[in-house]
């Protein structure tokens, strides 16, 4: 892991680029954290849009964090941003945007081609993130996990036991296979549907909030469309991480 | 109304018993209401159990308003507790027993002829009630209801514009005719459902919020039985009568 640059946000907050490897990524620390005081980790998936494209929602919810306490990362997810481009990937997108502009119906070939190489990949690079993250000295345990791809979030919950708690977003399509994960998913849950949300299958969100084997789950679903996860719903995010991370 | 007990609980909140002509209720008011300054009212509707089998439940929830500033006050449904019997709603509820113990589906015809004179008796005296806890000068306004059989709560939020906003509870038999109602409901709401509450009916929940009009609205699903809505979705609805009572 390599720092490449640095730069001081409000509240003191220290916001440093980084590789690992040929990963970009960006760590966020509080002006509390240090080597006597460890900081909890939020681990801040994105969706795969490119990291630069998505920088100041992430970095609204990284201050957020740093507000209560938490230092928070990300790193750029295979295919997205800068990182090399992957064919099969942009096949697959282009299969799903040619599905959705004929109005057809998006079937399963198309979701899996989607999501499942794409959850393969990612899972072991943010793994590999969390080693090198909690082998900073001002960063400790425990680790929440928030974002982004559902589906990678599901993985990473059943196979990385630092993962103490996770909040799911209810926005991107689902593998049928993922429905099976879910119910080996024992971590309290806190999962973020937008209601109205056009672009996202309600009802399989629905499944698989049923599907999860954790007993503490919570769906807070919301209006506002895709982006629109009201304040107040970002509130009570930040406080189940509250109740399960301290 | 006629107050006919009082006593002082802790955290200096005056609990007093009343009667509404014949119906009785409890009100709770917070050490610092006064006529110059009138605390915000929530009023708890109950489930159609009697008052006195579930005071505990009610109480905790008034006490943790009080403790935020709100006053809070509950009556009687029709037919429950120590208010006169009702055969036709008896009778419906023995209906209801007889289908759910011999295991058919519970048919529309019993739902409606247990919810909606229900709705049809209960709203009218809530709204008298609400007349006159308003007269008293350490009442004042904003009011929020927080309730108890949703298809009360629904047509309350529908018909009686001094309530602002209000916390439903998803977990009883919804008429047909509750879901076009419910389009014409514009208040904020935030709708608590027991996910895994083996008595309730999930899908029509989910399809009754759906409907709600409003703008605002959350959905707040959680784990642990009809009875068990866990402590933090409790705050939540506080958070949520404090972001719109205020």
């Amino acid at each position: 892991m390599h720092f490449t640059s640095e730069q001081h946000l409000d509240d003191g907050v220290l916001e440093r680029e980084f590789t690992l490897g040929e990963i970009p990524g960006i760590l966020w620390t509080p002006g509390s954290a240090s080597a006597s005081a460890p900081a909890p980790l939020i681990l801040l998936s994105p969706p795969p849009l490119g990291l630069r494209k998505v920088y100041p929602r992430l970095a609204a919810r990284a201050l957020h964090s740093a507000a209560h306490g938490y230092a928070a990362a990300t790193i750029e997810l295979p295919g997205s941003g800068d990182r090399p481009r992957w064919p099969a990937a942009e096949q697959a997108v282009a299969d799903l945007r040619r599905a959705m502009g004929a109005g057809e119906p998006v079937g399963d070939e198309i979701i899996d081609a989607l999501i499942l190489p794409l959850v393969e990949r990612a899972v072991p690079e943010w793994q590999a993130a969390l080693d090198a993250l909690l082998s900073l000295p001002e960063i400790g345990g425990p680790v929440g996990y928030s974002g982004g791809v559902i589906s990678i979030g599901t993985r990473l919950a059943v196979v990385e036991p630092r993962i103490s708690a996770a909040v799911l977003f209810a926005g991107s399509f689902i593998p049928r296979a993922m429905f099976e994960e879910a119910r080996r998913v024992t971590i309290p849950l806190h999962v973020l549907l937008q209601w109205d949300d056009e672009g996202n299958d309600r009802q399989a969100a629905l499944d698989l909030f049923d599907a999860f084997g954790s007993k503490e789950k919570t769906l807070n679903a919301n209006m506002g469309g895709h982006t629109g996860v009201p304040q107040f719903a970002g509130d009570a995010a930040g406080q189940f991480f509250n109740r399960h991370l301290r």
